[in-house]
């Protein structure tokens, strides 16, 4: 087959009026489909329904150091909680503070905490004339919208397939105003790409020139797997372990929740980082809170157990999200398979599969699919300032849909994405 | 019965030495109880079990307007979870802004907010030379807490029975350094004062000159009523309503919780302002969150239903408190009424009475209790930077041990009190 920018213009004229057809098509259907946003889907959430039961009106509301869940303290979370996430994470209990159902309020947190006292007796961030983030882009929209709360200047660098370029991050870093890097490590939002043993032991041994910089380390899907099969997962290495080793300790936090393992509205979150690190977080929220939610760490530990519970849970959510990458996967490569008007990722976690088309294509592909009944991310979305330099990359959720709307959905997709690039050839 | 200090010295020492036996009797048992803290007790908190099987493994997870609550977002609360509060604070539905567990949390984040990215357009307070907090003591030492934990400023006042002095209070938010008052209006903690009619709309009506100068309205006792009797309750007029009328809309940001409704760990909480407040606060909130606990919140609709169901379930608090509040006042009245060496309140709501001893007796008796096994909230607490100019208030927190073991510790509690006091008058 040839490559659509192969084509000449008559053909492509053809091809296009044949595209249109079909669009139009789908437009009178009057659907509305969603593939924006990483939302479990029903059916996933329904797995997680014994949850609510492990807590009870008649059942035991103790913790195993007796603790009584219903009244207030225990700043860091329950012990066996704390314990949960050490194991999920392979760290130690005293390493984890368990917080609210919201990773991302937890991230939010942090800075706001940088910003107000400043980490590790440095300059509260509020006090200097420029604080700077690396962003690893295409990203998660949610920490660059962060970073635009504050006036955080991002500073977009490309994400490669084993991660961020080290020697271009630590070029950066040796500017002090340079605070942070946001690293999604496993099965990336949105490209599903984990950082390689090389990036992560790079990225630990850094040097930067800010004292309080810090790699802020989302492991969003570190057990979220789509295949059991253990040569088929990706695993990140334990960056708390890479930075000791580097003699960087204190130059991680790391967060995760178990949002995509139980339930997103109503999970458990954790800030996980040295002893130190996590002593210096519990002091600052003394004065912010007197404890989240013991009874809904109790329940999680109920029904989850340890590391090995999280594993046989995920891979229920795996059966039910696998097929669906696939579907999107298949319907991608037998749509766009020849085309040459774009690319994607097959990522074997997480929630999203990245798809990255012709320059100066994404926004018409979007706009085009939502007139299409079908809801897109943002083009742009996946960059800092929602400023994609290429307008090319669109993030792909197929999660939340059942398998025949999905399978609709892609082709629709691919059907916008091909009229897009058609129109960008034929207007050069 | 003469007083104290108009004994002779001889008495004094005679006294003073059968209250030490008393004392040393009480330190032989080594006992452990506590009135520190304002924590209900496992009782009260058994009142709340059922909350927690209104949403079990097999129950409906469905919000009234189809929202399933176990995925993310509805980033303001569940629509009828602000009509809840809406109901009990007499408010509507769009000024209600439901969040976590914890009010305390709200708070910090509101002042965060604030220091962050500014009110009403203002500069944030983060970039100003001096951020000041008007502070009527004795007063919540958490709200202290905050203020330093920040660095503002903190400038004690009185609270009078009616409430904090309006006209002091208008003289000092004419600097515009002063950005806010701490108010605990109904059941003040720790004096169990509720604001006057008159107090409220002079605080409602103040002409501050700071446009981003607020009332820090912590209605934490609003629906905390000792006696059933209406003639036997107080209520704090609405706020909301006064500072809307006082052409103030903007100027009052209320905070409240279930924490002492249903269960402290693991209640709802919420913001409760002008709809552009609201409004500004959801704004910066979807950089921090995708939303709170929605399972939480409809358990607390299908257990709380509105506000009669909240006074109904106030009621069943009060029994078990009222007793715990009247053996308190009854053992000061009967080892102390005649003694002249200590005044307290009386209140009608709330979680605590506030004892003054003798100036200069605060500390020698709680440091005296302590030995005795009986944990007292620290001397000072009670005033900004812990810092009781007369050493003479003590707040006592009657809820939570059990009647028996209230009653022992209020007696030690007196003898500590009246050797403190002797100890002094002593000295002079």
């Amino acid at each position: 087959m040839t490559e659509y920018k192969d084509l000449g213009t008559d053909e492509m004229r053809a091809l296009y009026d044949a595209l249109e057809k079909q669009y139009e098509q789908y437009c009178a259907l009057g659907l509305e489909l969603n593939m924006a946003r990483g939302k479990p889907s029903p059916a996933q959430l329904d797995l997680s329904m014994p949850l609510l039961g492990c807590v009870n009106s008649t059942s035991d509301y103790h913790a195993e150091d007796g603790t009584d869940c219903r009244n207030y303290g225990v700043l860091a979370g329950l012990p066996e909680a704390r314990a949960l996430i050490a194991d999920m994470l392979d760290v130690t209990p005293e390493q984890v503070v368990v917080c609210g159902a919201s990773s991302l309020n937890v991230m939010f947190d942090t800075i706001a905490r940088a910003w107000i006292t400043g980490l590790g007796g440095q300059t509260p961030w509020s006090q200097l004339d420029s604080v700077k983030f690396i962003c690893p882009a295409p990203g998660y929209d949610r920490h660059f919208a962060i970073c635009e709360h504050f006036g955080i200047e991002m500073i977009p660098i490309e994400l490669g397939e084993d991660g961020p370029d080290v020697a271009q991050v630590a070029e950066l870093v040796a500017d002090p105003a340079v605070k942070g890097i946001w690293c999604v490590p496993q099965y990336a939002n949105p490209c599903g790409y984990t950082y390689s043993d090389e990036v992560v032991r790079g990225l630990a041994a850094l040097k930067p020139a800010a004292g309080d910089f810090r790699l802020f380390w989302d492991n969003a899907y570190v057990v979220h797997h789509l295949y059991d099969d253990p040569a088929q997962q990706d695993h990140v290495l334990n960056v708390i372990d890479a930075c000791a080793e580097a003699g960087n300790p204190d130059m991680v936090f790391e967060f995760c929740s178990t949002s995509k393992v139980t339930l997103p509205g109503a999970g458990i979150s954790a800030f996980v980082s040295s002893v130190a690190n996590a002593n210096e977080m519990l002091a600052a929220m003394g004065a912010q809170t007197i404890g989240f939610d013991k009874l809904n760490q109790l329940r999680h530990v109920r029904f989850l157990h340890d590391a090995d519970g999280v594993a046989a849970h995920m891979s229920k959510h795996a059966e039910l999200l696998r097929p669906r990458f696939e579907t999107v996967l298949e319907i991608f490569e037998e749509d766009l398979g020849d085309t040459g008007i774009g690319t994607w990722t097959k990522p074997r976690g997480g929630y999203f599969i990245s798809f990255t088309g012709l320059d100066g294509t994404a926004k018409a592909t979007v706009a085009k699919a939502k007139e299409a009944g079908v809801a897109l991310t943002g083009a742009g979305a996946t960059w800092p300032y929602g400023d994609d330099p290429h307008d090319s990359n669109i993030r792909i959720a197929p999660s939340y849909p059942s398998l025949d709307e999905l399978a609709q959905a892609a082709h629709i997709f691919t059907v916008c994405a091909r009229m897009a690039a058609l129109e960008k050839l034929l207007a050069e």
